[in-house]
């Protein structure tokens, strides 16, 4: 029998949805809420070619929930709650806890509230809509899929950092890794289209405004670039990436800036804004680079110079790559900035096709290419969905 | 006329000397203080075949200058003081003053001691003992090299940090990189050993107690992985490198830790050191590794690791290697982490040959590797006699 999993995903202002029918992935709806909590708050669903739109005031995320349920049935998606069976809550840290889906009970819920340090600003947010769609929804199966899950497959050469082991032990000082969900499905994804006949070696690229590199052999995530906290790795659009480790504290004792000051900085103030002084949207800087705005141009520069030292980097850790794939809304749909990587990776034999990398065709390699190379969309809450899916089962 | 240039390296509680009649680089003696201002300093050097060994005390940095030129004279290696024409003087820290050698006057004192602020440790120490030198050899030209001005050839795209620019305007926040003249010693000795029919692309890894990687094009540094300070990049004995830029702030917040506890941390307590709990030479650790002692084994693996990862990541910036580079304390006489760190390279055509790299070989790839690897023994003191002549001449 069919069952229907309503993935969500609630971010600081914004609460993200699709339900599913499985196990054929029939998508009944998808969409969102943005600005909850706020004075006004966007409804945005759209239901097969059809879209819906609405604005609400005072919609915090019990009120979207309730709001949500009714729309479905007043739509005719589901006849009533029972018709939800199962809720995949996407929580961004499971710490290492979680390597695994989890069927949420209250220990569960505990464990994402102590890891609250790790997220400070996530897991209280989607704990919070957990708990709301509990609410509502008391006797569907709620499940949470963890971001940081996927990663749990580094091992300790990759997971920790080059500190006094006592900061593992008695601290928790490790790389976690994010954006699991994403590269998990772009790991499924090649898997489902490419043949393999050993461990496919894969480099899955996520560039968005948050932006991570993720190398997988045989599935399993082997290293990625976000660490401790998603500040770390790559530039990207406000966030500066690795920096020199001295800096944060220089700053704050050679500046008028303090500790927190810093931290505000370089999460939100940095990478590409920071650099162009312009916009953190790749769109944006594009426009302005051919412009003549030259730090816009510089910021891109900079962008594409961290993503190819992180592939070239990765390739020699997998010694060799199979498989390399674009993701995420850069990833994705900036074909200029795509051939700007590839172009420096030809040493290992990438090439890609300038025609198909313009259509952001799937496979955008070349026949001779040694190295496939994809441009996939990510879909986070289908793979919420199958995740819920699998640990239930039908 | 030949000319005697007397190369000069202060450290916090060291000087290292060597004398060169120039051009034909014959060195005439070379040897070192150490323990400078401790109660007991030994007074070591080599004269040809010939080894003196003395200790001494009371020495401070003035004392020891005027105890080796005595040295000198007494054993009728010079005949006066007049037979050192120049001294060429290491200066760990020049900014963006100085991208060249320059002749040492009360001006250039001035910078030096304002670069202070970026080299609390060196630079100080530097200028100590330049007046030592300058009280003792009045006559002589005093030439200071400095250690970040081969790395002064960085584009912006490289040298600035994807943090706001503004940074950079006021407080000077940008990369300078060091190990400079012992990469600008490689650089020269690869372009004088290997024919090229174009601007060759070498990767070199400065592998000791200090750790860089330099990626080098045309006989220009390119990229380069320590950062505004010695502390970035590679894992080193003692020091972290790259690790999540939240780290140092989420530690000082959230351990007993202070912001100088954090620093004293990540530059004396990491690295191999922090990780193995045990040392920060890796002959122990490769010892230790042997007889079962776990994370003596893992600290020298993710040592490898984050060097092959710069590896990779600077063949991706230089699309292809064509001289890959083994230098320092580590990079020239172990042959097990060259092996382990070039074994991950194949993909790119890279392969070794065991017994050329067992034996320290100058060149130790196979004939049918697509890049040359050498082994090459850097020699910073000579590169100083080499710069302190290029810049004034016979």
């Amino acid at each position: 029998m069919n069952k229907n999993v309503l993935s969500v995903n609630g971010g600081s202002s914004s609460l993200k949805f699709q339900l599913f029918n499985m196990p054929e992935e029939h998508c009944l709806i998808s969409g969102y809420f943005d600005g909850v909590c706020s004075s006004s708050t966007r409804f945005i669903v759209r239901i097969g070619t059809k879209k819906y739109e609405e604005t609400l005031t005072e919609c915090d995320f019990a009120y979207a929930v309730d709001y949500l349920i009714t729309f479905l049935i007043q739509q005719s998606i589901i006849n009533s709650l029972e018709d939800i069976d199962y809720i995949g809550h996407r929580v961004a840290h499971g710490g290492e806890h979680y390597s695994q889906p989890v069927i949420i009970n209250s220990q569960v819920k505990n464990t994402i509230a102590e890891l609250t340090k790790l997220a400070p600003i996530h897991n209280p947010i989607n704990l919070l809509c957990i708990e709301a769609f509990e609410a509502t929804l008391p006797n569907a199966v709620h499940v949470a899929v963890f971001d940081t899950a996927y990663h749990q497959t580094l091992d300790e050469v990759q997971f920790l950092y080059p500190l006094p082991y006592e900061l593992y032990e008695r601290y928790g000082i490790r790389r976690f890794g994010f954006h699991g969900i994403s590269h998990q499905y772009i790991s499924t994804y090649v898997t489902e289209h490419c043949s393999a006949d050993k461990p496919t070696r894969v480099i899955s690229c996520h560039l968005g405004s948050g932006a991570s590199i993720c190398a997988i052999k045989g599935g399993k995530s082997v290293a990625t670039s976000m660490g401790f906290t998603p500040l770390a790795g790559l530039m990207m659009g406000t966030r500066c990436g690795d920096i020199d480790p001295s800096l944060p504290i220089y700053l704050a004792t050679n500046t008028p800036m303090s500790n927190r000051d810093v931290s505000e900085m370089m999460n939100n103030a940095s990478g590409l804004l920071g650099v162009s002084g312009m916009s953190d949207d790749c769109r944006v800087l594009e426009e302005a680079g051919e412009l003549g705005h030259s730090r816009a141009a510089l910021a891109l520069q900079m962008f594409e110079g961290r993503v190819i030292e992180t592939i070239g980097a990765y390739a020699a850790l997998l010694n060799g790559i199979d498989i390399l794939v674009f993701t995420g809304g850069i990833g994705e749909n900036s074909s200029i900035i795509r051939k700007n990587i590839t172009d420096s990776l030809g040493f290992m034999g990438i090439s890609i096709d300038e025609e198909e990398n313009n259509n952001n065709s799937l496979f955008i390699n070349t026949e001779d290419s040694n190295t496939k190379v994809m441009v996939i969309n990510t879909d986070e809450q289908r793979m919420i969905a199958r995740e819920t899916i699998e640990l239930i089962g039908f």
